[in-house]
């Protein structure tokens, strides 16, 4: 299988800035990581990191007969952003959303994601492991 | 007269996808036949399609003293992005807001839209024809 | 294609006060224009005003099977008659709600229409050419 | 015992649209069968119909001190109509709240009456025979 | 100076059913009382009562120009007819909002009226005495 | 037919206390005389009565397959009890629920019952012959 | 009777600023008008104005025992004051709310006011008429 | 590692009912294929079902300091049992929320999950997936 | 006089954990501690202690005639149990509610207790003292 | 220990009015008696009362220092003074927050105290008892 | 020019209380140095602080004709006094709204300040810097 | 000091358009403006300006390191943007967000900005002269 694993606003830091949340880890580091183990379970993992909500949208479409799933962080944006929503609505590419951290113990706005429901699922709370269980839930 | 068509988020996608809600016609064919009525009226239709909220801004700033009117259907952001709001108000060229599906019978976010009080009008849920009615109503 | 066009609570007072919201034209008036527009377009229309909730729900209940389609600006009562939208939603005849102004631009009672959803579409702010809109939405 | 079955807007299409929420016996079909099912309990039924909110308050005005008990359908009107709400409040006789329909499974809007706490109780979801059971409480 | 007193829904029971809040002067009584302390003060007063919204629709449009001030207590359709509002915004005549109980302490839905905003003031508390005090306020 | 009548929280004290709320009739007595009236009918009732709320949700699994309808008043849990109401989703067999008083004109916390959306309809007000009527339901 | 009016906060201004909605004259000159009136009427008026919430409940405290009737301007504190609320509901002396302006035609915090519901009534939109209405709403 | 898996309200119905929902395997086939997988991973797990809130407090409570963590699908008490959310708080074992559907696509009441901000992490979505996924969380 | 004290969810925990909150004594030292003020006092103080909100409900059911008061401390049934709620406001014997934390200085959700209105008062923030003190107030 | 006992506003009329709620003790008399009881317990007790809320500010601002610990009966400003929630922040002495009535049973305004979340705790419901509990709760 | 510098309600301890706040400066110092900027600047500088609402206001009042600009620090009454705003609105004399700290990064209830739509402007989070920006705002 | 000006959506208006609001300066002479008041000042400024959202994020992001202050006016994505938010939250260099107009005087939705939490303080209603205090705001 083939997955894209896009990484939204911010995202960029990771490792970087507020290592108390995110870990030590850049978001290089992760995907090189990811990318590992992806290829030991014989799947294939692309990486696309962008600070634009669009750009994410166009990310979501054009995955669409490529991959056989994204894996999805947006970022601030998965609390607002219904383009992104209807970006995920339009294509039949399955879409996982994570988050590193455990967005419900955070601020209030973090609690609701208006990305969730049309996502095949969600995992929040795991650091980097997030992404390697999206990726595994893809063999369930 | 001279017309924008302005085209925001993920309506590159029309005639593509979710055809139950938006129909089979590309949003190419749409912009060539309302190109073409539009010549039948007497008028010119220019058109321009982007998944970016900033770049749909910087459209409709652009619009103000080239065109008599922008017809713009601005997709997910019209539910949320105050920035576009805040473009509209700031131009003197009349906007109308389209929506090609009827916004009011679906998803709960999508039954506000935050730009219509700044907008001359609104036309929802005609499919393409909702772009033509709002160039004719151009002519009342 | 025969149409009845249906004005609800206060539109009879069209043209006669708060003309500033609504111009100058008289609800028949109006309605005339309509009516010759409708039979250049080889169309017919019909026209029905009262001021009582009750009675646009009988109308819109006596219109299905007799007309094409039902233009409805039910003034007021757009913004809280159940008892108007159930009568919509029970017909088979497609129902466009229009309105002369801007009701997104106005009082926040008038920025939800409980009608919507279960009519056609939407056609709101362009004064007399609302009605126009709507009948040519027919068309497309 | 003497009662008096009213129903409100819209309530005069039953059977002949919406057959799926509704079934297919007309009103006047149920009023009948009511009718001789009061009978049989040694009970008399009378029946008025109308889409207009006044004539119900009025009806149930009139019904104070002629009838044993009021059976009272408002269709739409009961998520909104204070007034008739206050009319039943103002009289002595017992009224009774019916659906046909379970109108906590259907429209946010329908979750609520207005009417519930001024009538003796509520039953609804059981079709024709809500009417029935609504005439059998009076024997309780 | 001349006055038309209108009564909405259920003020025809005034006098005859919930005697603790209304007293037992009928509405024939206390229209009388009124008629008579108009003529004392110089002045000329008619009177309409009626249950049905439209209806108070059309008297308040109607005595635009013929009348120099409307004293109105809708009952329960002030607290939800925008239809009646749109009437009073809609004339010149000045309209004066009465209740003779205080509707501040019922129940909570009775604590906002969607009228007063547009008519001139509000009276409410003082029994047979609102209406009195109304017709005086035109004298200030 | 076959009925399993379920009470649910403080309803063993029925008649034993809150008398003018509940009757002087206790629970035992109501059930007696509930399973007399529907022997009398041709139908059998059988009952159960528990505090806790997990012993109501395993009452409702266990029912299904064993009764033709299920009689519920599950008391103070109606209010916001969702396990009770997946209990009810998630079985065939049909689910009525049923209210002594009229949950209506009473705490502001008793008007919303989150079971009813999932149960066939719903019962208030009626004292005992709330259980009467929704064993009557059955069989319209 | 003897009355005492109370003018809460910034009412002092009257009269200096604002003119365009509480007229030119100044509280001095209405307490001078008002007192002229109420000797007219065979009644004695008593003035106090102050600034600060708790000596506008001091000063109504003190009212019971010593005047018929209390006419409450309590200025902003109306829309938040439970403690002046509770003064007026501790004494036995009636208070009537008076407002010059129409306060439900303003802010929204201005549409409610705190104090409506322990009052005998509220008359407000009259200008200095306001409190003249009140002083003669004693004696209906 | 030693895994206890709570099962909570409704999850013993798992595979025998709303199949559409939840699949076509039964909770013991799921809690069986968990434990074989388990052992492939090198850990243990033990495995609790309940309809009783109170239980699964008592679960959690009990399972400190034997286990190396907890994986709870609580079902409907999720989104309002605080004594739940309470226990997890107070335990040092660390708590894995998950759901076998995506709760976020379902009902309103459902996408809020009370527990989520004292638990590591939420995993739902996967079917019976979501379990293992848990599971191997806490390998990361 | 003869008292039942009630601790529910979770209050078996404490002194085991949590200690920040709730201190280092375990239940059975505060109950001994009460046991033996109580004595001193001349009372006597019997004690449950149960996680299971239903066996709450009947705790309390069963206090009524036997005992002189109860002091509940529901833990976090207090923010949500109307069941528990319905139960206190049953029975004749006077409960007071305690809580051992601040409960207004936490989590939002504690805020708020359902229970208070129908218990004679509330005391909280005083650790161990709050039981004590619920004692004591029975004496005044 | 030395107190300082405050009493905010309309507190001066305890015993004097609304006795059904307050008891027929004056506030002087309960001073008296509070006096007698700290002296019993070898403490001494100051008292100040007002009605003007920044002198309440003034009274909390001034205990720091002198006493060890302020009681304090802030009346209807408990519910929205943030001010006095300032001043008890601010300080360092221990306050006590206390009801004669159980505010939670009485209007919805007084259901929530502003002052709670920064005061050591809260007792309510024991009438003139709530303020000795509160001095013996220093001794916890 | 001539300023009124007006702090508010708990003011008066800045320096002495919760220094991690506001840092270790006396008022007085923070005036006197202020009072030392502004005479460099040109300008004068008077005072005024107090904890009592209504003396805010007055002193509003009085600052009009006397001074070319208000600074007011209102504290906690920032948040909910309609009566220091409408003193404020009464004005012709500018008020510039300042706080020393970010008050949007504190408690919930102080992100709404009830002055800020009727002064000029608002300095938040500067500490006694932003008394001085205030000052130099006058200059721009 | 190095500081960083950035200005967010629509501000490249400023002077061309809405100069009733903004005033007639152009973008470019007020950044002229501050730039020759920061040499001045002794101090460096940098301007950026863009429509698009996630631009403004990596402004601020690539700030950090290089500028010892950011003034941020972020236009109408100040009130709905967290993902600008969470670029401010994730960098060391304080930001100080500023306004040219009183958001809080204008439409509802500009009232909250969801940036004041994370920026250090907040300088709004000022026009040009707010980016000037929040430089100057550096030197407190």
């Amino acid at each position: 299988m083939k997955f894209l694993i896009i990484n939204g606003v911010n995202l960029n830091l990771t490792g970087k800035r507020e290592r108390d949340t995110y870990g030590t880890e850049t978001l290089d580091e992760i995907n090189a990581w990811l990318s590992a183990r992806a290829q030991t379970m014989g799947h294939e993992a692309d990486f696309t990191v962008t600070n634009i909500e669009g750009e994410i949208c166009t990310a979501i479409q054009e995955a669409d007969g490529t991959y056989d799933g994204v894996i999805l962080n947006a970022g601030a944006y998965s609390h607002y952003s219904y383009a992104i929503r209807d970006a995920i609505a339009a294509v039949k590419v399955p879409v996982v959303e994570v988050h590193m951290s455990n967005i419900f113990a955070r601020d209030a706005f973090r609690r609701t994601s208006v990305l969730s429901d049309v996502c095949r699922g969600v995992i929040a709370g795991f650091g980097k492991m997030s992404y390697l269980l999206a990726m595994e839930s893809f063999e369930g």
